[in-house]
């Protein structure tokens, strides 16, 4: 392949995953959006702890809105970092996994709800064992591990599209636009200005 | 605000965040990509390190590449992490920092090029410090917090239009899209399937 | 109390701690060890993964450990870590928890036995649902969080006499100093000096 | 050399490091620890933010005692870690190297001096950089990295005593028991029994 063609390569996939935010823009169901904004602002009013939870890449986007909840003036923990306490009654679990099947991601939402939290579970697949167990479920589409091998089944044989990001790409990147949106969403139901947000962002940057 | 116009808030936010990527996606310099990938693929066949850095959301975005780089074979590493080795001569650093300010990432650029390594800038500024002491630069366009004043004078004074998505938002998402159409293109490069991918990928996900 | 008091509590907890380590020191049994060097040089010598795993304060002490793995060339990760590979077979996992009943850490010891690997357990209980699953273990005595009752029950009702330090502590710091040893163990064994694990040791140290 | 002889080395390892903590324990100043138990417990009654930092192993035993800081009911985190906000004026920055060289951890120090923050420096060297810009200095003595070239010197020519523990270990290893030995002191000062902590104790760990 002529080296152009990787450059064109990236701009396509780019431009396919920019085809996939749309895609979830349009077709997001508000019911779904509307009850996770509810059991957020509800959890602030009243002092809950908000935690997040994902592993690999469903992680760090996880971790990426903790951030901006953090900047919101939420009281908000990442589950395994260093100085995050108990779960305890009516805390919120926001449970990330594209396959709504990563084993301890599920383990960890059932041993939340047996403290007495609620889970939302941000995942493609709303029949998961994930989304079986949660209270809530925002349902964020894409090509996940889950439906790999159908989308093999489905190229080799059938001949049908193949996206050209790999494995859980655009569930990871679609989740976290949703959540940037979310982030905006709540900065208006709670009249936070991105100044008050400016000023409690980290200004000691660590990497 | 009605409680619908909070959901519309978050689409349209989504709906910005697309359209950024797109934009990038459109007019992104193509020597820059170009000069990106030859470097990664002189380092993978030299067997030189590639380390990635950023802090805050901008660090997580690094993080979710390395990943991906580990599972096209490379032999990566995150600066800070646990078991991440010296760097020595040859090896990439790959800085992410909308702003190209950030101190400690600049800091960290610096000692890296101290040892000997190269380092890829990936700002929207190229006039940065970070992207002035880099070898090469990739421009990911995007509001970040540099320009953050100049908005809000535009914003108050001349009325000009400002985006909805706060901080860094812009810039982040927009890497994390810009990141994923490299790991494309770097399969493509090296002839990288993504059933090899997986086979690398973590077959123990924890949180 | 006076001011002076908690000074002498401080020190009072590190003469007990010392205490501990020592009595560590002197009661460990020597087969555990040997067949834990055992099985790390048969790892390094055919080229196998080591990969810690903890959760908590027992999880720093295995990243602890994971760290001079590193400077010793070992070829090690900790599970959840960005760039942490999949466990294939004969990799070994270290698995450190003080009850030997921390839910999540015998579930990834458990999948990791699954794909082939062997499990070493270092805990304090050697009937405890980690040590029975796990292909090794070595016993490093502690008043760990299961024996809290017993303590509580003793101290209260019979009179017997309670450590100072809470929790785990007695357990995570002698293991500490133990993979410290096994540290010094391992450097004689591969005949590795210090100057070489100093060049292997970060040299932009990151928080 | 002999088998046996590796495992003789961890014993005499351990107990080389039991007796550098003794060492500590016996010789530490009692005013510098009196000094930081108050500058600790003015910020807990201040409402003031307590944040730790440390690079490689230092960093790993500053995340173990910001854990138990937790369990006290401080209001404390880690600098780089995902919801740590803001250092603000009469915040308590808690910063651990042996060497007190680090430059990331010094830069770090510096920086939060000018947000408003006090610094305790807890460190092997009263005189390093890191100490210099401090409010308060902790020594616990140990064989740092600063240190290694005088003993290398030391063994070679003058044939003096070198421990068996590489690199920074005795300092490390002093340090975790140093904070082990504050926790208690917190405790008796706070009047917070060990059932309180537990309750606070992260109640589903993820490693």
């Amino acid at each position: 392949m002529s080296k152009g063609s990787h450059v064109d390569a990236l701009i396509n996939t780019m431009l396919e995953i920019a085809e996939q935010i749309l895609l979830v823009a349009r077709s997001i169901d508000r019911q779904q959006i509307q009850g996770m904004l509810d059991i957020l602002l509800e959890a602030k009013r009243g002092g809950k702890k908000v935690m997040v939870v994902g592993a690999g890449r469903s992680g760090l986007v996880a971790k990426a809105f903790a951030m901006r909840l953090m900047h919101l003036g939420f009281n908000v923990y990442v589950l395994g970092e260093t100085i995050t306490p108990a779960v305890t009654e009516g805390d919120i679990i926001i449970a990330v996994s594209g396959s709504g099947t990563t084993q301890i991601v599920v383990s960890v939402a059932e041993a939340a709800k047996r403290m007495g939290a609620r889970v939302i579970a941000v995942t493609s697949f709303p029949e998961s064992p994930l989304a079986k167990i949660s209270d809530h479920v925002v349902r964020i589409p894409g090509r996940t591990k889950v439906s790999k091998e159908v989308d093999y089944f489905a190229r080799q044989v059938l001949g049908i599209y193949e996206p050209l990001a790999p494995l859980g790409t655009l569930f990871e990147d679609a989740a976290m636009v949703f959540f940037d949106g979310l982030v905006v969403a709540l900065m208006q139901a709670l009249n936070v200005t991105e100044e008050q947000m400016m000023r409690r962002h980290a200004n000691i940057e660590v990497p």
